[in-house]
């Protein structure tokens, strides 16, 4: 007989991940380098080495070293709130009437409130052990930001945040967190930069967007001695770091030899998609077993859905590098209207390669249907979920509702990346009906993919 | 040798308590029994029927009954987000450089960020038995107007909620939640009581208090059909049910053979304190073993430490029962730059009476103290502690300090209740150097005592 499966299935601290795994490893077709924005030529370690951190570019570009050992440094950190339950959605499952297991993995229970700290500690790790005195970065909601002002306290590093400007005014409390972990934090764009002073030229009223606080905050890590700049998503050494969640996942759920069918999660740079389908693709890309995968978007930022695969500037300010992604172009920024964050531009090389190798679905979905399961998810399961983490949660009920229909008893696993303390200015306008659901029309998208690089 | 201690220790959930654990059992000398406001007699289960659902009512009056067991529809819903971690503070201790062991029960890693979800699955599941269509309530901060909200939801019950008006104000995020939950929110005093309309025809501008507010819920319950009054704090029944947060802490530290010396709680009604040491209480009542109890008040509102111990009214409006309790009387309200919580101005029957006996010891302690040592342990541990919480933090480091000077190796164990994340207005204050630390006076203390009712 199956053993019973507890609502939480909780690994022992012994039993925890000692290796991040690296996808790029099994991948045939490898997810294509990072270029020199002026030679167009692959950028070398040394010319990256002035922006990130040495161990950090080793990486990044390593596309064949399948382990890499978690320092214990790092595992140490990691046991503050890891390891992080899978739950069995046994609530959920009843209130849908479901045939289907839905279970997920809860990366919320910290308080920067989403998986980011995983890859936070570990970029804070390497610059304080390559000597740094303090890091940059930007951030947009605020969870990137808080889990690095997290990481740099542990370390006792530095840590200057360019928070988008739109989310500075009106999160108030994610600013207040990261002063309470001593980060300081700049409304973006600002006057503290070149970058940010033309963008202020140019568009004196603007909010400010994700790529144009990326500009500033390299700006400031290449100019100030002992300074680096980190980044929460979307680069190969971020889907390294964030294995931690898959490699958990999946030794939880072979404790009671569940096998998932299907894998969910939501998709804004790819970081926690990234990182907990990792190891099941590696074991697809080896042809040991075969799982479908869903990455799902916002309907109004579209890259995988409706962008190009194409080289792309990571950054409006055009100081990074240029990487080959599904991509809406740097310059696009979703509608005012949008609260449900995921408003990258582009999407992971490595999750861009997979899925044009036809390894991943992907779907978008629009965000006043995301804030209907969100609610239904806080009820059901007691969990009031970011809106990040609940397009993962629409796909993952409109699968298990399909499993309804077809009597199919299939396990579904999901990433519950984060929860939504700090996005109830978002649920509120989802009560007062005050959200729509603009979606770009090809034209616009046209228009931002024909300023796209010629390479 | 002694099993190494992992950072945190879960149990499973097959070892989740069965039973609520009743102190007053064991208990000598007997919480004074609620006194009718008329006649002065204690009060029969027929009139608190009016009030309380009737199961509810049995566990108030019952001092003598050990262990009720917990229903099975409450322990599903427990395992939504319990068994709770006791979490070894490793961090802490090295970042205090003491030999102390420090222990954190902590019940913060659910929606409504505290304990408070322990008592109001508890009272919302006798309510649905009863037949009832919903239940009242009042909520000072929102983590009880929360919680209630959330057990509501799952047993599909109407839940009012009157928020003293203040917090209503400063906290719309928390009132964001409860309408997540399905609940309704009114700021309090309102025009939709008698007792809400007379005091604000007396003091049009008042902010309101937490005795106002249960004037207010207590009113619409006996005069709604189908509606009881539900509270989250002082009563008797409350500590039963938050006697699971000990009974889980006590059979946490067994399973490493610790043995806690000192266990120190926050003490504003005393849901949490009372909860969390009721086993251990009971061990020493029953002359097993001995502990040292600590409860830990804000000197703003200082119940225990500077009250008289005496019969009082539970609310404003007087339309309470009497309860004998530590008390500054019940129109005392702590001034308003106190953002620490607890301004409750008395104290559980139960835990005033073992005060009074000598076996639990009071301090109060300053507000910017206590967000020091919140600041403090987040750093630490990773945890943005709820300024509630910060209370017993204050005093555990304060212990763990002494255990500095003397070498001892004790082992302390306190309750974290909860989570900061609503609470960032305080911290902004307290990082703008923007709170002080009013302690009322002895004649102000004096005035209100004056007027306490001639029992």
């Amino acid at each position: 007989m199956a053993k019973e499966i507890p609502y939480k299935i909780f690994l022992d601290e012994s039993e925890m991940p000692t290796s991040w795994y690296n996808v790029r490893a099994d991948m045939k077709n490898k997810p294509a380098p990072l270029l020199n924005p002026g030679t167009h030529e692959p950028m070398k370690a040394e010319e990256l080495e002035g922006v990130f951190c040495s161990e950090l570019v080793k990486q990044e570009l390593d596309n064949d070293t399948r382990f890499f050992e978690i320092p214990g440094e790092i595992r140490d950190f990691y046991k503050m709130y890891r390891p992080s339950p899978v739950v069995r959605a046994y609530y959920l499952e009843k209130k849908l009437g479901t045939p289907a297991h839905i279970y997920y993995k809860f990366e919320g229970n910290n308080t920067s409130g989403s998986h980011k700290l995983n890859s936070a500690i570990a970029q804070a790790y390497y610059a304080k052990k390559q000597g740094l005195t303090g890091v940059t970065t930007e951030t947009g909601a605020g969870q990137w930001g808080t889990a690095l002002s997290m990481a740099c306290s542990y370390f006792d590093l530095d840590c200057k945040v360019y928070m988008v400007k739109c989310s500075y005014e009106q999160k108030p409390f994610r600013r207040e967190v990261m002063r309470t972990y001593g980060g300081s934090v700049t409304p973006s764009p600002s006057n503290t930069t070149n970058v940010g002073r033309k963008i202020l030229a140019e568009h004196p009223d603007t909010t400010g967007s994700l790529g144009c606080a990326i500009s500033e905050a390299v700006e400031v890590a290449v100019s100030t001695p002992g300074y680096r700049y980190v980044l929460g998503s979307v680069l190969n050494q971020v889907l390294l770091h964030q294995s931690v969640i898959g490699l958990e996942a999946k030794a939880a759920l072979e404790k009671y030899d569940v096998k998932p069918d299907i894998i969910i999660g939501c998709a804004g740079g790819g970081s926690n998609l990234g990182g907990l389908i990792a190891p099941f693709m590696g074991e697809k890309l080896r042809g040991e077993a075969d799982y479908r995968f869903i990455a799902v978007e916002p309907a109004s930022c579209p890259s995988l859905t409706r962008g190009k695969y194409a080289y792309d500037f990571c950054d409006t300010g055009m100081v990074c590098p240029l990487a080959k992604m599904y991509t809406l172009g740097c310059d696009f920024i979703p509608s005012a209207n949008h609260a449900g964050g995921l408003r990258y531009h582009g999407m992971s090389s490595v999750l861009s390669q997979l899925y044009d190798d036809g390894l991943m679905e992907a779907r978008s979905v629009k965000q006043t249907e995301v804030f209907e399961a969100a609610e239904f998810f806080a009820r059901a399961e007691g969990i009031l979920p970011a809106p990040e983490s609940s397009h993962a949660i629409r796909a993952a009920i409109d699968e298990a509702l399909k499993c309804k229909e077809t009597g199919e008893e299939k396990n579904i696993l999901f990433g519950l990346t984060g929860t939504g303390y700090f996005d109830l200015v978002a649920y509120e306008k989802f009560h007062e009906g005050e959200m729509n659901d603009y979606i770009p029309t090809d034209e616009e998208l046209a228009m931002y993919a024909a300023k796209l690089p010629k390479i």
